[in-house]
């Protein structure tokens, strides 16, 4: 599991949740995390999330923080177990750094009953991916929203790459895991 | 996935992570969450967690809450990543009921520094199998430990069945969102 | 496994052998059987059997009850033996009904030596799917055909309701037969 | 998917549904079924099914035709599929050569509302297995039963070498429906 | 596995490592290995290699003899090791022939340090595809070359029915090392 | 994949092809290969390939280079390839220091054919394991054998180093090649 900060702001707009888009432009080869801040707008035709288009609910914020994983020879089922980790991880990352309570939901991180996230994964052919964005400044988004200025995180990088390395910590713990026990029988 | 806190105490051997071992005793057929109170003692030729093994580790406490879970058609990696799921949410829960500060490192949880669980997961021919404890009373426990007494949680069956409830919403939740999600091409 | 008669008439053209169309359409998420009346055109770029492509063999019946399955993680060796078992059912259910003796050939279903379906299974990156059809009424079907009404059942909704019902009991009792047996070894 | 009637009679006692009791006493390498003739009585600490130790019920007749099935790179959710495909063709079988009407309920087949066979599959660590057995002398079954002799079938090699053909002829046609289509997507 | 020598030359472009390509063109379905001679030209839009893609390096070739295969059931990994395998075979092949000493390097073969071969393996939905070429002739080759006229393969055609025959063998043989062994517990 | 060469003599009599042996007793956790030198006693019920069973052949050899690899999440059939790409390997190192030739066949290698090794790969619940062996001096073996002495490897842990260096870059490559492609459609 490797791990990138990238510096130069990104609009995120849906077609970087694509096989090999972090091979491509970043040349890191196989499992990878990477972090960049932009403007997040996906329209419905880019979403992944079906339940969203049925919804007609396009995401737009004005500027977050996002990280993108792809994984490969994982199953789209563990690929939601490690997202719904990652999302742990940020969520205990922030309470550590700023001492304010933040709720996990699933895929969705709350404060206040603000939400302050969005998150999805997903398959291609070769590989699973997830995209999950917290908003720095809640200016433009469309529902009632927490970003993480008024939480108190106000160094970014340094958040993204505390994230990214516990992240990375914890995947590899998980397949030391696999490793270490002996199989059980009737 | 089925739920059960079963009434009376049974003392956990490390002999009951076995494939069926829930359904032999409590009828529950396929997906399923067990929990039970009771005193804890693995001796190292029933561990199946080999670092323990060689470490010459064997696990004793006087009285543990104890889950149990067995799940079919889920990888080894996948089920460590659940395992880590249950071990979140179990933190979340006891920082809610108690406003105590609880730190999770992989499978491991603490208060203040002090180890309050312990956990492993498996794999059968037919199964993967976890499970996790955590002290009640910490008289007894061979590392320096701390007890759900000490931090304030008295009712261990309401504890004990909301950790379920909260993990059986997890995972129906995660397989729901590996149903909603178009797959992606380059 | 959710189960759903669509009321209105659909021409089913091949484009809806597509992932998350139950969902999308009729907002039934995860593993579901459909059950619609229409005419069926399936050209020969729509056609996901290269056999028939390679044969030239487009479909065409003016009338058919049409089923659609889509089940998430299975493979498609898997799924083909699921249709097969869907088909199977049918059989049983038509010969119960009319007393009439209908043949199961792979996927195919026959009465006096007349092909009264089609079918086809598939897959996408997400999941895998099925399309089963048999003629209401053989006019303009393009082989030498056999129909419903012609066996004597002419309650469509009804009958396809109950293959819809056993079906579902059947992929029921199979996931239960996989959790109810212990491995055997050498 | 090799074939073998066993010539002599065999007492099944439920060790023989193990991995490689074909090729170890038959020669038979790879994917295989073969039948044979012999009392059956499986005694509750050999049985697979633990629905049946639970509810305290071994298996005994006098007289059965028996099929093993072994195959490799299946799951056990394909085998159990695989076995209810071979129940179903051994119903058609019977109803063909006896004009006698037949019910199959998942696993189980039954003339007139009495029981005619048993069935189990299960899973090694290198393969799946499936063990069918029809009762051709109902005396001393445990059950309301029924028998080949009632219905009609009285040379059993005739009948088993034609459940293995046509067994063997679905395998290799449901292999071949997975290699001639497309995948589709959204 | 199917084995076919196609006679007449086919220019390959890239869009030739396609699913069903085989069966379409040629009426093999399932696992199959084809050949052909022909000049080779895949630009970048057409590379599934996305390391050739990011170093902006085409192929050409005026005439290789190509290998083409198409199995269904491995993952990519596995079709990496077959690709592994075949080039293996190839080596062995040129050097029994010729008594020169080839070179294999991961999925490149080496004549006096000069490269002889291109392969690349990749995935589809339904199935896993490789494409292997060797230099006949090696003018218009991009990167310093070698061509089988040098090292004195001159019958091409039982060059390459003899690769596809040993690799035949070598796919059946792993296959049935996979039927022969008991699996082991700790 | 982590190497070893452990440096004191070891019996191998079969036992050590089983889960966590690696890591039992040299503590590397995860996918591994080691390598030791020893005499090769594996009497029949010691042995994992049932085809020797079943031809009463036990192995015997007074003194082998032993390997034995270890690697979870790979099938059986993927890890079949790699023993073969690992009997590749050991072709070619011998080939290169030695220019004599060296004839595989599947698993086996030959000189002036005689038979100079022995393997076998096979499965556990929790991985999949290799043992590859090749005699070192060949007195007592119950075959007409060949040797490394007689071929003119005599310095054994160099050769044991290079070939556990080069697999390693195998088995590395074999991951990365499965990166680096874009999946294809029809």
């Amino acid at each position: 599991m490797q791990t990138l900060f990238i510096e130069n702001e990104i609009k995120y707009i849906g077609s970087q949740l694509a096989p090999h888009w972090i091979y491509k432009n970043y040349k890191l080869l196989g499992d990878a995390i990477v972090s960049f801040i932009g403007e997040v707008e996906v329209k419905l035709d880019e979403m992944v999330d079906i339940e969203d288009v049925i919804n007609n609910e396009p995401i737009y914020s004005k500027k977050m923080v996002n990280f993108i994983i792809e994984q490969f020879n994982v199953t789209l089922e563990e690929m939601v177990c490690v997202q719904r980790l990652l999302i742990s991880i940020i969520k205990d990352i922030i309470e550590d750094m700023t001492n304010k309570k933040i709720k996990r939901s699933g895929d969705d991180l709350f404060f206040e009953n603000r939400k302050l996230s969005v998150s999805i994964a997903t398959q291609s052919i070769t590989s699973c991916l997830v995209h999950t964005a917290l908003n720095i400044i809640k200016d433009g988004a469309p529902v009632s929203a927490s970003d993480l200025s008024e939480i108190g995180i106000l160094d970014i990088k340094a958040f993204a790459n505390r994230v990214m390395s516990e992240f990375k910590k914890e995947i590899e713990d998980i397949k030391s895991a696999t490793y270490k026990v002996r199989g059980v029988t009737e």
